[in-house]
């Protein structure tokens, strides 16, 4: 029997060649930026391992490894906030994704159209 | 004698109740994805602790945590490449930040202006 696929026992399913040049953290998962493709903004911040992003790779539909209750999250199967892929990149160092997609409605689980809409901090602002 | 700081040994320097709001991986850090402030363009996705956050804060430059070279790095010191702060917001749950910059010059080391650029992975897109 083949053993259940988890982010420290990733299933052999991506290109050996990306898979070699993924830089995963101690819990075996990558950083995953989501922007709007049309307007740039950015979205959320979620985690993928392996099998998380051959999901996202081959199927048109943003795949995440939910930290928090430790299991795949296909982005929108509850809330209907889907986010239909339109591009995937690799940074130079391999530790984070950036994933352009088209965001139906709210990307936020509280309801705003981003994760990062109202949450600023107090910063100095800087200049040449 | 004061402990040297580190990601597992972070200086009491924020905000209680921001240090409160952070969500640390294993090793003490956060996500932090870098955005030109004015065209929205993804630039490149650092890490930082507590320490770095509050020089990220306080000092209109961006200071990450090197996970390779585990030191403190003030964006541009070595390459002329600065990072000039615009804003700061911590995301919903808190474990990434949207750290909005003027950047000079290359973001990447690679001297792309972007650590995307040139670098996508095949994707099949999405459609409703």
């Amino acid at each position: 029997m083949l053993p259940t696929p988890s982010p420290q026992n990733p299933p052999a399913v991506l290109d050996p060649e990306l898979a070699a040049a993924l830089k995963r953290d101690d819990a075996g998962l990558v950083a995953a930026v989501v922007q709007q493709f049309d307007t740039n903004q950015v979205l959320m911040l979620g985690w993928m391992d392996d099998e998380a992003l051959h999901r996202t790779l081959t199927s048109g539909r943003v795949t995440f490894w939910s930290r928090s209750r430790q299991e795949y999250w296909r982005k929108g199967d509850t809330s209907g906030h889907v986010q239909w892929v339109k591009s995937v990149a690799l940074d130079c160092d391999g530790d984070a994704l950036l994933i352009r997609v088209d965001q139906v409605g709210a990307a936020c689980h509280t309801g705003t159209r981003t994760c990062f809409d109202g949450r600023e901090l107090p910063a100095v602002v800087g200049a040449a």
